[in-house]
């Protein structure tokens, strides 16, 4: 699963590009703002509608234009497509084939892509949000309805928390759906978890071989108990407090090293070399459920990591099929790696090698 | 001012460990987890009395160890001191000469020091409160009563939120003491952001030259109307939600670029140029009021900056009056500069060169 060639039109301080990738590792290179980050965004666009670094499409388009598109050729299994995606301030159209799509999330089951930033320490360092969601992406790529089922659930969370500030005593109507879905989405995260360990202890082996890493899952209510019955006990004070205090909204994956909190006790390179290990069990459990290749996106690598877990890092990739794009503000830290393409980004141009 | 000596013990993976520190800039290189950023805590645990990385001991002590210390012998203005930490779970004790001091914000005065890491993007990336927190932080190395004022206001915060939630009706009765507190501390941080800005312009000039950078103060009301006024206007939208709606506990600086916001349009790199900036600028603020020398410290410096803005970094911090404590994970990219000391960490142990 390659893209085999890449345009861009006015995204960030990029005019107009165009860039052939290799199959496998793709190195981007540039100063500081010269536009490589801005190359990733563009394929991250492709595969799920928005940019990972701005929610908005403003930041996005550049200055004193009125719109981005992104145009790639790209084949996958056999097939070969054309994607392309445009975006103004107010509207995004994606078109797969010539064929307009309105649900960007055809786009994320074509297109599967994983990226690991500078940010990625969040998974790690904040509040559980940031767990599920990388949770429910995984999840998502093996069980297609996840997402659905998710927003059936939140609908159904709205409707009881509207309900239990409305004082009409008819809250716990929405109780059997919201059993239904929530636990349905806890089993689909709890079977995800349980074959994304397993795919992660090589890896940790490999990465992290001097700690002992734990996983601790939190459905979001007492385990031992049950959903039905963390509802019941504590529908009095969900009244008093106008909210539902349990349920999968309030899942957590509490993940530890040496028994303490990840985030404090491991370095920040030790961390980024955690989260290297979960995104790679990741793309691994995806491709043996869909027999899928995959994306993978890796901003400024090397950034917090020194050469030899550089190079183990390189050279795991190199072993998943992926294709990958790597960026750094200099190639002479990759010279040692067997990288099949190299892109110079200079002001928003590419030029290769 | 400068720190002569380090002992440190049992902190993290470093047992026993001691170094002499150069007068200007020193480079604490090593592999990743060998032990270089919590040299960098132990420094900052000196000025600070916590890490910067935990709020909690637990982590900062080494395995199997009950407590940590921390020493050092320190010039400041012809005088010396010898300052010294030591941390079990539960308590800190805090010596300087021989004497027991009680309160950590002695320390912060005798010792200012300023800290870069990866975890500084949160100026500019997170809630107001990071904004604050930085904003606070310089105001009290000018203005020694800021920190107890904000004590003060906050108490009486808690005092009406308290009063709106109890139905009383007696929550305005606060009102004078907040508005005198909330307009003092308005008056402390407005008149800090002016000189910041204005020892801002040269560094912006040098680390960003391309682009127009504009800072917009939020007193956490209408400025137009005054804390008063807003106080007097959401009152009864404040007793609905029980808790005060405006004042400086509100406050936000927002950074744009070019008219957005800096988070969404600047790279990473671009990011923590910003950042850099930012920092310079408050130290020369703090120098210009106080006429003292400070200690920074900057953990992973070259993580996501090219050669030239390295450069360019090394060499603005060597033109300032400052002790610098640098982390790496490679000596190669500062074989270029003028480095006074360097030091290699490896499993936790520190060597000389």
């Amino acid at each position: 699963m390659t893209i085999s060639s890449l345009r861009i039109s006015n995204l960030r301080n990029i005019s107009e590009s165009e860039l052939d990738p290799a199959k496998s590792n793709n190195l981007i290179w540039g100063s500081n703002g010269s536009g490589k980050t801005s190359i990733l965004e563009s394929i991250y666009l492709l595969g799920r509608g928005r940019s990972f670094r701005s929610s908005k499409a403003g930041p996005l388009i550049k200055k004193s234009e009125e719109s981005l598109s992104v145009f790639s050729q790209y084949n996958k299994q056999n097939q070969h497509y054309r994607i392309g995606i445009s975006k103004t301030n107010t509207s995004t159209e994606v078109k797969i084939n010539e064929e307009n799509i309105n649900k960007l999330s055809s786009l994320a089951s074509i297109l599967p892509l994983h990226i690991i930033t500078p940010q990625s320490h969040q998974i790690l360092e904040r509040e559980p949000e940031f767990r599920r969601r990388f949770i429910d992406w995984g999840v998502f790529h093996v069980e297609h309805d996840h997402n659905q089922l998710l927003s059936r659930f939140i609908k159904t969370l709205n409707q009881r928390n509207a309900a239990l500030r409305s004082d009409t005593g008819q809250a716990r109507i929405w109780d059997r759906e919201l059993i239904k879905t929530g636990e349905q989405i806890n089993a689909h995260r709890f079977k995800y978890l349980q074959l994304l360990e397993e795919a992660l202890k090589n890896e940790l082996d490999l990465f992290l071989p001097i700690f002992k890493c734990t996983f601790d899952w939190r459905p979001g209510w007492d385990r031992e108990k049950g959903f039905e019955h963390a509802l019941k006990e504590t529908f009095q004070s969900d009244c008093k407090r106008g909210f539902t205090q349990s349920g999968p909204q309030r899942a957590d994956l509490v993940i530890r090293i040496d028994g303490q909190k990840a985030a404090e006790v491991a370095s920040r390179g030790q961390q980024k070399l955690l989260i290297t290990a979960l995104k790679i069990a990741q793309i691994k459990v995806t491709s043996q459920i869909n027999g899928e290749e995959q994306i993978l996106l890796l901003d400024d690598l090397a950034a917090e990591l020194d050469r030899e877990n550089l190079g183990k890092t390189l050279n795991r990739i190199q072993a998943l099929s992926v294709q990958s794009f790597i960026t750094a503000t200099d190639d002479i830290l990759f010279k040692d790696f067997d990288i099949e393409r190299v892109f110079h980004v200079e002001h928003g141009r590419i030029d290769t090698g």
